[in-house]
């Protein structure tokens, strides 16, 4: 049985011997670029997890993983464009080093890397592969949609926000594990299912953890400077919740608090009121909540525990990360 | 046997009776609005009578055909973010109707749709036709950023642009046959071979056809005014063998035409240079070049002579077109 960390360098060597240098170098040179920027690789060890969670042959899966984590970089690439973001894990982003015009077209050429890499695999499964990942890779575009549309809309509810998250983010970790378990030899759809849906609730933790961190991680072990979301008025579960629950008196200084024109007093009267109302309690009950239910997801799948364990500690990293 | 006319008839039908319209609409609805400004549905028409070519269902071909038409328009999308351009088939461009957003996420959307419409295929083929469109889908890109290269570059050879055009419109036109082809049961790698060249050289010839109908199009005809590729200082086949073979005055002459302020003056001035040097003439030549390479290519395929009909007079058309 193959581990996290195994895995995880499986996957950072083999991206470091791809060759992405082909002609026109205005093109590719931003692939490879994105890529070396690193990240945690938690797509691409997922789909290798559950390969071997059923057995397969990681070597087999290690490809279409490669895939995964390359269409997940291309969304990051067209998303800061869209985001107007500078910096992405510390680098330059791509539309910022170079221009917008090679990040749409660089990041459009590493989609159709993705899809190549995604191929490579036994011709009997590949139907179903291409599948899934087409569903996830529209609802990961149906997501950033909804994200967008949030920023002037009006009226947000908490299950918006959740089913933005779930399109955005974690529909990807299910179908990177679920192309996995196929890859792997999973033949039972109601298994399947289940490992999709453990992916898509870690998923949803995980974003909800992301939320928190911005507001409440160490910055120096986030990496970035925290409040950022708050700075920018944006809706996350903690926003939402904090608007849901202030009432009266508090609502107002609410609201007053994200209308601060200065930053840093902005960042340290929305975190007061938060505190004041319990809301890191409220977002880590119902990043439990999913965290539970992925856990039962995993459960039901009809394998013996012990194969599962790599997954479970991957799920509790997860939850207990700082950055 | 089918003809051009009856299969484009079906491609409009087919196409019209697709669903776009999932949520969220700002992601949806800008994929039906590009796939209803019209065209030529030139790719795949040339699927369907290349899978018709081997006796094969067209039936069978036309959702992988419609995904071919698909990933067309996706390019268009971006390219048109790119280019700045506020017109497409004598309406807005998506950027212009609604914002460099939308047009990037819903292209990238598009992208993923054209896949699923490809992956419509026996599995036993699907593979080979994956592989098919990920090399021309790349080449695409790669004939794009090539195209937005020559804009600043100096020194450029006719044959780079020729190497251009054949990435950025002629691999995709050999490659929606190729597909065709396969579907219909072609197993003759040979015979794959000549299908795919004989549309690479037909989209070659198609490509200087649309540089002469550029300059010397008529404008009720073309659709488009003349001359935007002179007032752009596009570096089309006209414009560089124009450089390539005026000497001493004629030279400085067609120099100093492209640097006037003017736009309608310098139109004028270039395309009487254009005149003078027989510019028409020489790129009627080549573009004869391609189309015979490719009538050559067409003949190889070992098929009786009577079923290739409908795709000589398909290529018989593009040449004589006057839009």
């Amino acid at each position: 049985m193959h581990t996290l960390k195994s895995v995880q360098m499986l996957i950072d060597q083999t991206l470091k011997n791809q060759n992405f240098n082909d002609a026109p170098i205005e093109l590719y040179k931003p692939i490879s670029y994105m890529l070396s920027l690193g990240g945690k690789r938690m797509r691409p060890a997922l789909t290798l997890l559950a390969c071997d969670l059923y057995g397969g042959d990681i070597n087999k899966a290690l490809m279409p993983a490669l895939g995964l984590e390359i269409f997940h970089n291309f969304t990051l690439i067209h998303d800061d464009i869209m985001d107007l973001a500078p910096i992405r894990r510390g680098k330059e982003t791509v539309y910022k080093k170079w221009n917008t015009n090679i990040a749409i077209l660089s990041g459009d050429a590493m989609f159709i890397l993705a899809y190549k890499y995604l191929a490579q695999t036994d011709s009997t499964i590949l139907p179903e592969i291409i599948e899934i990942f087409n569903k996830a890779a529209l609802e990961v575009c149906e997501g950033q949609q909804y994200d967008m549309n949030f920023e002037t809309a009006k009226n947000i509810s908490i299950p918006d926000y959740l089913n933005m998250i779930r399109l955005k983010t974690a529909v990807l970790l299910g179908a990177s594990l679920m192309i996995g378990a196929v890859i792997g030899g999973a033949k039972n759809q109601e298994d399947k299912k289940n490992i999709y849906s453990f992916g898509e609730n870690i998923g949803l933790a995980f974003q909800l953890k992301d939320d928190l961190l911005d507001v409440f991680g160490n910055e120096k072990k986030f990496g970035k400077k925290s409040g950022g979301d708050i700075a920018t008025n944006k809706k996350t579960f903690l926003y939402l919740k904090a608007f849901e629950i202030a009432k009266g008196k508090d609502f107002n200084k609410l609201k007053d608090a994200f209308e601060n024109t200065d930053e840093v007093e902005k960042i340290n009267s929305v975190k007061d009121i938060y505190n004041f109302l319990n809301i890191k309690k409220y977002t880590e009950i119902e990043m439990d909540k999913f965290y539970q239910k992925a856990l039962t997801h995993l459960d039901l799948i009809n394998l013996p525990d012990i194969k599962k364990t790599e997954l479970k500690t991957l799920a509790e990293n997860l939850m207990s990360r700082e950055n």
